[in-house]
C-alpha cells in the first residue's frame, strides 16, 4: 500500500478502449488499497491535429494562444478517463493543470514547472479519490496557461511524484522499457531492468524518445525512480534510478542512434580570434540549436569548422553560413543532410579507460569512416555516413558485448 | 466610440474561414476606437461529438467530468480567433471562464451565474487589448469548471456586457433577427426591428431557439439592449430592449410553433384531493418537465386529467402515467406524439381584448380542432393535432395582421 503516480502516454489512450483498459489498470492498483494519482498525455495525434489547425492560421502562431489551445488536448482526455472511472463507481476527479497548482515560469510553450502546491491533490487523496491530472500544462505567475513542451506530461508525472513523495512513478507507454539500442535496427537489443538517470539522460538526448529530457532531469534532482513499462502488459518494464555499483560494472549499457542532423562545413576560415563567434552569433540569433563543433587546424593560419544542427534547420542555417562566410572570407561553404549519430552510453566509462579506441575500431572494422566525434563523461558519439547508421549500431552493440547484459 | 460585447455562435466559428471572418468584423469594430470584448461559442457540431464521445462511455457520464469536457470546445475557438487576431498584429487574449471570473453556483451541466469579477477583462481593456472570453464556461466556489446549459454562451455574453456596463450587447448568429414567425412556414414573415425582454422570453421557450432563455432573463434584469444579428451580412438585425410604448400598440407581434411536446391523458380520474399531487410528484421525481396542464370536470365524481411533456420524455412520463393510473384507478390513459403547440405573444395583449376570441376563430375557420389551451399574460397558446401546425400558424400571422407591422 502506498501512493503510485501512473503515467500514460497519447496511445494508451488513443480511444474510448484503451481509455478504459487504462481504467482497468488503475482500478487494480486502488483496489490493492493503493491511493493513485494519474497523469495523462493528450490522445495520439489530437495534439499535432491541433498545431495543423493553428497553422493553416498562420505559421506562427502565438504562444500564449497556442498553449490555451494545446492544453484542451489532455484536458479531453483527463475528464474521459474521469467519465469512465466515475461510470465503474470509483471516486476519481480530473485536475487541470491550475487546478492541480503546478506553477511554472512565462515561456509558453517550453515552460519550466516553478512550484507545485499540491494541497487540493493532497485533500483529494486523503478522502481517497483516484486524481487525475492533465498532464505537459500549468499555470504562470499570471493564471495564463501554459506548457511544457513535446513530452511534457513526462514532467509533469515525475515532478508531481516528487511533491507528494510518492512510493512509485510508473510510465506507462507503448514500448515495454529501455532497450540497450532499437530493436527495429538490432535484432539483439535487451530490455535493461535498470539504468541511471545520467545514462537515460544521454539516450534521451541522443533520441530514445521515450522520456521527456527534463523529466529525467527533475527525477534525478528529487530522486524519483521512475518505472518505464507498457500500458499493453503486466510485465515490469525498466526502472530509471541513481547510479549503483552494479551498473558501474557495465561499461557501455547502450548504443543510439539519431538521424535528425546534418552537417554544415566552412573550408579555409581565417584561424584568428573573434571567428567562431562571427559564425555562431547569427545562429544562435536564429535560435538554431547547434550540436557538435569541430575545429580542425590546417596550414597557413587556415583553418576548417564544422558543426551540426538540426534537419530542419539546415537550410537556415545554410544560408547564415554562406553570409558569414562572405564576411570573414572563408573559401567555401557546404552542407551535408545525410548523415547520422551513433552514439553509446554508460556509466561505467568513468572508470574504464579504452572505450573510444574500441568504438573506433568496430566501426573501421566494418569500413565505416568517422565524420565527427563528440564526447562526455558518459557517452562518444560518432558522425558517420547515413546509409552505415544501422549497420555501425548492429557492430557498436556486438563489440560491446551489449547483448550479454 | 464605446465598449462593445459580441458574441458569436457555431456557425459562425465553423472553421477556420470563417474565424477569419469573425476577425475582420472585430477588427473593423475595434478600427473604429472600440473597446471590443467577444465571447465565442464552439464550433458547430463539436458540443455534440464531445458529448457522443461520453455517451460511448456510458450513459450518465458524471456532470462534474462533463463539463471539463465540453467546455474544451469554447477553449479551441477562443484560442484560434486569438490567433488569428494576433496574426494580423491585433492585440487580442484569450480568457477562460475563470481567468474571466465568471463565478456560478455548483450546478454542473446548468450552472446560473453568481457573480462576475470581470477585474481582469477590465485590465485587459484599459490597455486596448481584445479580449476573448471562451462562452458557456464559469467555474464554481471551488474553482471547478461548470457549463451554462446550452446556449449557455448567450448568458456568457449578457452577463459580461451587464458586468462591464457595456455600450451594445450583439449576438451574431446564423439569422439575420427575430422574425414574426418562422420564415420558412410562412412567406409573410418580418423581421422586427425591436421586441421586448418578454416577448422574446415567451417566445425563446415556445421554440424561437435563437437566443437562451436565462440571457434573456439576465438582460431583462440588467436592462442589457441585445442585437441580435447575422455573422454574414452587415444588416441590422433585431433589438431585444425594454418595452415601450409603440411596442404596446402591437397587439401581436409573433406567432411561434414547436412540435417538442407529446400529450398524456388519464380518463376518469377520481375527483378528489390530492389526486393531482400523486400523478405529477413521481414524474417531476423522474425530472419529467411537465408543460400545460388541463383538468376537466366531467360528471359523476370524475375527471380527466391532461398535460404535455417533452417528446423525448414521453415513452417515461407515458410508464409512469400507466402505474399511477392503476393507483389511483383511472379508466384508462392514453398518450400522443403527433401534436404541435401554436402560440401567439405580445405586450400589446395586456391592454387589447379580444384576442383569444379572435384566435380561436382565425384555428375555426380552417377546420383547425384545438385540443389544449394554456395562456400567460402576454401569450395564448393552443395544441393542435402536428399535421395542422404549419397552417395555424400561416392563418394567425394573417388573422393578426403580423405583415403588417
Amino acid at each position: 500500500m502506498g501512493l503510485i503516480v501512473k503515467k500514460f502516454g497519447g496511445t494508451s489512450v488513443a480511444d474510448i478502449d484503451r481509455i478504459r483498459n487504462v481504467a482497468n489498470r488503475i482500478k487494480k492498483t486502488y483496489d490493492l488499497g493503493n491511493n493513485v494519482v494519474v497523469i495523462l498525455s493528450a490522445m495520439a495525434g489530437v495534439t499535432d491535429g491541433l498545431i495543423d489547425m493553428a497553422k493553416q492560421i498562420t505559421d506562427t502562431p502565438e504562444k500564449r494562444e497556442l498553449d490555451v489551445l494545446l492544453s484542451t488536448g489532455e484536458q479531453t482526455t483527463a475528464a474521459l478517463l474521469a467519465i469512465t472511472l466515475k461510470s465503474m463507481d470509483y471516486p476519481a476527479v480530473s485536475l487541470l493543470g491550475h487546478q492541480a497548482e503546478l506553477f511554472t515560469d512565462r515561456t509558453f510553450g517550453n515552460a519550466r514547472i516553478v512550484e507545485i502546491g499540491a494541497t487540493r491533490i493532497k485533500n483529494l487523496i486523503e478522502n481517497h479519490n483516484i486524481v487525475i491530472v492533465a498532464g505537459f500544462q500549468g499555470c504562470d505567475p499570471e493564471g495564463n496557461i501554459t506548457t511544457l513542451g513535446r513530452g511534457g506530461s513526462d514532467t509533469t508525472a515525475v515532478a508531481i511524484a516528487a511533491a507528494l513523495k510518492a512510493d512509485a512513478c510508473e510510465i506507462y507507454t507503448d514500448v515495454d522499457g529501455i532497450y540497450t539500442t532499437d530493436p527495429n535496427i538490432c535484432k539483439k537489443a535487451k530490455k535493461l531492468v535498470k539504468i541511471s538517470y545520467d545514462e537515460m539522460l544521454e539516450m534521451a538526448s541522443l533520441g530514445a524518445k521515450i522520456l521527456q529530457i527534463r523529466s529525467v532531469e527533475f527525477a534525478k534532482k528529487y530522486s524519483v525512480p521512475i518505472h518505464v513499462r507498457s500500458s499493453f502488459s503486466e510485465e515490469e518494464g525498466t526502472m530509471v534510478v541513481n547510479e549503483d555499483v552494479d551498473m558501474e560494472s557495465v561499461v557501455v549499457s547502450g548504443v543510439t542512434c539519431t538521424k535528425d542532423e546534418a552537417r554544415i562545413t566552412l573550408k579555409r576560415v581565417s584561424d584568428t580570434p573573434g571567428v567562431a563567434a562571427k559564425v555562431f552569433t547569427p545562429i544562435a540569433e536564429a535560435n538554431i540549436l547547434v550540436d557538435m563543433i569541430i575545429q580542425n587546424t590546417r596550414s597557413e593560419g587556415q583553418t576548417d569548422l564544422t558543426f551540426t544542427v538540426p534537419k530542419d534547420c539546415f537550410n537556415d542555417a545554410l544560408d547564415i553560413g554562406k553570409k558569414v562566410a562572405e564576411e570573414i572570407g572563408a573559401e567555401n561553404v557546404f552542407g551535408d543532410e545525410n548523415i547520422a549519430k551513433v552514439s553509446v552510453t554508460g556509466v561505467g566509462m568513468r572508470s574504464h579507460t579504452g572505450v573510444a579506441s574500441k568504438m573506433f575500431a568496430a566501426l573501421a572494422n566494418e569500413n565505416i569512416n568517422i565524420l565527427m566525434i563528440s564526447t562526455s563523461e558518459i557517452r562518444i558519439s560518432c558522425i558517420v555516413e547515413e546509409k552505415y547508421a544501422e549497420i555501425a549500431v548492429r557492430a557498436l552493440h556486438t563489440a560491446f558485448e551489449i547483448d550479454k547484459i
